[in-house]
């Protein structure tokens, strides 16, 4: 069913985003970095974590709460390994250490093939799809796990929720193969919280195995459910838990102890890990038919896609998709609900506000 | 419930083992690769990969179809990236090219931080979980995943099967934390083709959205099934495709000609790809209250298990109970009818049968 959406000029969105986190204390760079990304987020129509849910993080656990140090500065820890990098953001802006971890990984992997940043103290980087996105634009393989601000998820056969809702994102370089990377990018719960508030709020039941009550037991019942459980029973469990182990080797807190500020002496900071593959490192160069790589994965793709495969959405379609109907329409899209919230921030800063009569509107 | 099993000495099923692979053709070392994994697999209680499936996937696939080349020399190709290698397997056992890929593999992780293997014109490794688990017990990081055999399971929204089974498989390093690795080891596929069969035959109803009849609809009935689904909708979907896409940039062939021997001039080559990372190449040496990293992993799993979860099951969990087991009892412990085929193995080539009447028995 089509939508209606107020169609927002890039650069006016953008000015509206830096103002609201200079506002809160951010450094110019921190506040083009968070921009860039929300532009991005709604770019790709990820309405979840847009430049309404990114100031709502902050607030609510970042430089409003202690998560989030405007202006600090990222330390390079020494490290012996010339393909390796580890950090101490020392709570930066997420949206800059995710950025400029990329960047890193994409010059280790120039270098080696491939190459990981690992990031101690760090803050919500958002929507890891974002970056793995751009990074595969570019045309390498890339990669990005974190430890989700909130422990939420019970573990397979648990009670009590000792997981984060702790996302994985794969970017693919297939822009010249079928226009857009693939990006394969989600969280390992079945649905995230903001999901179990909407259904309560609607009345309708949770898909079954998604979420649990107080004693532990599955529920479908949303105004009963207090805890996420793993998409796909032990192997979603198994896949949060990476993350988990990925966060404890690089230093990160204890998972009921992140983003839950205290002044205990102990971490509550989440961490994130970044790898990005150079494309031409995984080539063995016996490509058949005289194919190149590249033709090479393009057959693979056609093989799959075809065979009355040809309606299956590939993972990035329908971000590519939106992408595309802003292209088209010459803007951000957003909806009337968000417009308001954009007015509720640029009056927090001291903005002026956006009128939607004067705004072009478009369905999509 | 406990089941009964008959104990054979680890020398005595090696020796048949190797008997039975150098009657195909394989040169002593692939020979004593494969009894070395086959015994690794029993140990663990992987029933599906041990060395019966194992000779009759060689059997199938191998030796006694185009798929694997008893004595094939592994060719190093050249590379321009340190922390890279990619190797032209030219069809050599499976077994043989992982050992030895996955110790290259933690090579590169101790002189960069991470280091990567991957392998075109490959043959069946049968169980990915068994590598990644020897890497881990050596204190690594491991991953890996392969291109499965044939193309049995249907992409999301789709009808027709043209993505593999295609595993991935995960170690951690906690032996000294719990006593064993951790091994995230499973096929995206929600079944394999195996348990539909063994369901058609019992009767049994498959779980919902497992597999789908011959128009592409989702069936639980066994007797209608004619491919898989992934796991999970879009998630274990995506996962899939990775194997895929990695596949394709290796070199791989198309999905659905994967071992489909034809002498049509095209690949049907399964490809693998192996990654090993140092964990000391993610420390961010900030670990709280003045733990070690291993301590801070330790406390991180002590939350994760700690809240009520104290029953869970943890990834590897089974398999380590299971070789604890072997180890009490003093061998590798086998059903009657495990004992049946592989007496039918000692046959084929020759090799003396073994009389379950004058072999130990135990229930577990």
């Amino acid at each position: 069913m089509p939508e209606s959406f107020h169609v927002v000029q890039e650069s006016e969105h953008n000015a509206l985003v830096e103002a609201a986190y200079r506002h809160r204390g951010y450094q110019p760079d921190e506040a083009r970095d968070a921009a860039r990304f929300c532009a991005e987020a709604a770019r790709h129509g990820i309405r979840t974590h847009n430049a309404i849910k990114a100031l709502h993080l902050d607030h609510l656990f970042g430089s409003g709460s202690h998560g989030c140090v405007p202006g600090a500065e990222i330390e390079e820890l020494p490290s012996r390994f010339p393909a390796s990098q580890v950090w101490n953001a020392n709570r930066k802006l997420g949206q800059s250490v995710a950025y400029r971890a990329m960047e890193r990984c994409i010059e280790l992997a120039d270098r080696h093939g491939i190459g990981q940043v690992s990031v101690d103290n760090a803050f919500h980087y958002l929507w890891g799809g974002g970056y793995v996105m751009d990074a595969a634009r570019r045309g390498y393989i890339a990669y990005t796990n974190c430890t989700a601000a909130l422990a939420e998820v019970v573990p397979f056969m648990g009670k009590f929720p000792t997981l984060g809702t702790n996302p994985h994102s794969w970017g693919f370089p297939t822009t010249n193969i079928i226009g857009y990377p693939l990006v394969i990018d989600w969280a390992t719960s079945v649905v995230a919280m903001g999901r179990v508030q909407q259904f309560k709020r609607e009345g309708k039941p949770l898909p079954p195995n998604a979420a649990v009550d107080e004693n532990g037991q599955p529920t479908t019942d949303a105004s009963k459910a207090v805890a996420l459980l793993p998409f796909g029973a032990h192997k979603g469990y198994g896949l949060s838990l990476i993350n988990e182990l990925v966060g404890g080797l690089i230093g990160g807190s204890l998972p009921t102890l992140r983003s839950r500020w205290a002044d205990d002496g102990d971490k509550h900071t989440p961490c994130f890990y970044f790898q990005v593959i150079h494309p031409e490192a995984l080539a063995g160069g016996n490509f058949t038919k005289g194919r190149s790589q590249e033709e090479n994965l393009k057959a693979v793709l056609d093989d799959v896609f075809g065979h009355g495969n040809e309606s299956c959405v590939l993972p990035g379609q329908f971000e590519a998709r939106f992408a595309a109907e802003c292209a088209q329409h010459g803007g951000l899209l957003f909806s009337r609900a968000e417009i308001n919230a954009f007015n509720e921030i640029a009056t927090e800063c001291g903005a002026s506000t956006w009128d939607p009569a004067n705004m072009k509107q478009v369905e999509v």
